[in-house]
């Protein structure tokens, strides 16, 4: 239990500290940006290094949707402590992964004013998705997005090569 | 199991975050100080909110030996999946704790030119230990101390009012 707020506790902390950055009197040109880049890396790296650990007792998965399935159960319950609500694809590449109490928004306010502030608290996800995909093998572009706070939605596409 | 790697693989980005920066062209006066001293800080936030979280049965602790013993074998546990290997005092608002392989110096190098790494890898658990001390009422200041990788020393002074 403490697990999981810890996780939560910190993540919190790593998106102050970046965003006190860009409050710099001279964050740089893209100060935000760069933020948000910065932690998509940090979830990249730490979701390839979690991705190794995660069990996989069928390590050979036959169909990339198998892997999509592991993300959601495996790694989820993993980080998140539960299930992702739902997984939706067009079967050519593309999936709608949807969380409808997403763990790091649920503290938030749910003000259409506080909707802004989603990207920044999503963006090391995006990242954790991507590194595990890569460590399966899988190279993938991840993006999210909130229609009504807590609620969001992860798109992966995948890079053919 | 993938919870206390998930947060020994978040800790790590957060400090080559951090010392990324310090290695810009341009990192100001006393750079390297100033990361410790947000790890620090990060710490001690988290670690008050955790405070928070933690069972504690025996929430009006009679003795401030008490309280030391809790954060070794209950905040250690949630933490670091462990107890801290002891605790000695000099009853006079000293206390030492010393944990002979503390994970989150175990995945270092063990040889004497990694020594100087250490505070940075030491920094955020100062500030957890603090963070919680001072939920649970007690002012304090907190060092730690390697003599030989990864066994570490943390040293609390309570500060009285």
């Amino acid at each position: 239990m403490v697990d999981a707020v810890l996780f939560e506790f910190l993540h919190t902390e790593m998106v102050a500290e970046l965003w006190a950055h860009d409050s710099d009197p001279d964050p740089g040109p893209g100060g935000q940006k760069t933020s948000l880049l910065v932690l998509e890396g940090m979830g990249f790296r730490v979701g390839q290094a979690l991705g190794e650990r995660l069990p996989r007792e069928m390590l050979a998965f036959r169909e990339e949707l198998d892997v999509l399935k592991f993300l959601c159960k495996d790694l989820w319950g993993a980080v998140f402590q539960k299930q992702m609500d739902s997984l939706r694809t067009n079967h050519q590449g593309t999936y709608v992964l949807q969380d409808s109490s997403f763990p790091l928004l649920v503290r938030m306010g749910s003000g259409l004013q506080y909707l802004e502030e989603a990207p920044k608290f999503l963006a090391f996800t995006c990242g954790l998705l991507r590194g595990t995909l890569s460590t399966l093998g899988i190279k993938s572009l991840v993006t999210a997005s909130v229609a009504a706070l807590p609620a969001c939605k992860f798109q992966v596409v995948i890079q053919r090569p």
